[in-house]
């Protein structure tokens, strides 16, 4: 993956997406110490970073296989992503959904054009029913993260946030399946001026942490985090992206991230879902370290349930 | 007042405030039916626009009276703009505030720098104690509404507004003192292309509305809504104002505010108080009489106590 591939990227996705806006706050910066530019995906379309990864990776088909259509498993953003992209380029979605899926996250999808095919709720039948529609449609399967041309699209975040502040020190990314954090990684080596990338990983969900200790993709036994979006596993195409190019994975408690989540609600006045807490949640879990830095920090996304709030 | 006067505030105030952005949202065009253009006072310093009419109002002060303080009552967005406005300027504010006042309001003030002086809760001896801290002190009362230089400080966020999108064809703004609708009013008549004027109110506290029926002003007997920067009594130096230049009040219900805020919320991805969802739901009210027109909406304020959400 190389620069230019990356700038061609956000050349092909920019009339599909947003150029989000970078936020500062004074009070923010006074309570961490350092120097804070919040990239906006929260008001990205869909409300996440997802739809750039999205739509790189349907445009990068040929136009045979975009006429078959696209085909995914996911409960969250990425089926919305997939949905909306899919819908913008001309092109039918496949959303496999687990039966017991919010029926607010099903309407989403469908309120973006993606067709619902429920499956049991297991990975296993997620799998097969994903594989069963690629074979009967003759459907591309897209993995919502481990898949290059997403992770390039999601990396055009980080390009946007260095464009405009070329000399930030540190990035700040929450990691899931790792596509964002493979990204931003990518990006900050391109575009970044010596600038650090610190992935960001709840206690409960430290696959990503763990992996680069044993320097093999290490699994999560259980997923208990509101960090909802950071709950997916690892993969082995962003795995070796982040042992190169990531320099540090930050954990944090439960309670750092609705902490985290509420300072930026209460002080910024915008809508941030948890997984995107867990970002700014561990800057102020080391913020004697990052004091007086020029830090961007990625907030992924703004996709919350307003009856779920952990405050 | 005249536009000069508005111009010459702008100049002065804007050392001391945001420049908020205007946001739009396809969806909430596709809701609506309308153009819309918010403008985000929720973004503005201290989170509501209180903060213009504040930092216009010491300013228009002479050096003597700077000198000896200021002085409000309030438990308000004005109680915390007029102690942030004095704070910048270095001057010393006092805040009357009931002594039943929410905790995290007197934190506020307090953490702006302002002086409280509690009273007991009512009305009168809120003015009472004011008056006896202006005597005192010799600190300088001003109100949070009624008042020249604080009107045309709030007027400023409709020149913005119309600096930047000078076609459109309506403001719609909340009524509360009358305050921001008076500046609006101003706003859009001297900056504005025919734009007309259109004050939104709880119908639990519709003073404005039957006092323009009236032709006098009229009061409220109860408060009961959630919109509560909205409960303040309407004013005699407002009044005149809104007689002349406010093309019409729509009144909403309770339900219908905590929709539209609700509205706002998920689709914009921002927080806005209740105060502010007011002027969106007047809009949806109504949506077929404002259909395909351009639309400005002041969202006021974000101040809202997270733990206490109407949805």
């Amino acid at each position: 993956m190389t620069k230019q591939e990356l700038k061609n990227c956000h050349q092909r996705i920019i009339p599909f997406i947003h150029k989000t806006p970078v936020l500062t706050s004074r009070l923010l910066n006074k309570i961490s110490g350092a120097e804070l530019y919040f990239k906006c995906e929260n008001f990205q379309r869909m409300g996440a970073f997802k739809m750039r990864g999205a739509v790189h990776a349907i445009l990068g088909l040929s136009e045979d296989k975009k006429s078959k259509g696209v085909v995914t498993h996911s409960s969250g953003n990425f089926a919305q992503a997939l949905s909306l992209a899919a819908q913008k380029i001309g092109v039918k979605a496949y959303v496999v959904m687990p039966s017991n899926a919010p029926q607010v996250k099903k309407d989403a999808v469908k309120g973006y054009g993606g067709t619902i095919i429920e499956c049991p709720p297991t990975l296993e039948d997620r799998e097969r029913t994903a594989t069963q529609v690629q074979q009967e449609k003759g459907a591309t399967f897209l993995h919502s993260s481990n898949h290059p041309n997403v992770i390039i699209g999601q990396g055009t975040a980080a390009l946007e946030l260095l464009e405009e502040y070329p000399d930030l020190e540190y990035l700040f990314a929450p990691v899931g399946g790792g596509g964002l954090i493979a990204g931003t990684a990518l990006a900050a080596r391109f575009y970044g001026n010596q600038c650090m990338v610190i992935g960001c990983e709840p206690y409960e969900v430290d696959d990503a942490y763990r992996s680069l200790q044993s320097g093999k993709i290490e699994t999560n036994e259980t997923i208990n985090t509101i960090a909802d979006g950071l709950k997916t596993q690892l993969g082995d195409i962003n795995f070796p992206i982040l042992q190169k190019y990531v320099s540090e994975i930050i954990r944090v408690e439960e309670h750092e991230i609705s902490t985290a989540m509420k300072l930026i609600w209460e002080h910024m006045k915008i809508i941030i879902e948890p997984s995107s807490a867990v970002a700014f949640a561990a800057l102020l879990r080391n913020k004697e370290h990052f004091k007086d830095k020029k830090v961007g920090i990625i907030l992924s996304g703004g996709n919350v349930d307003l009856k779920k709030l952990p405050f």
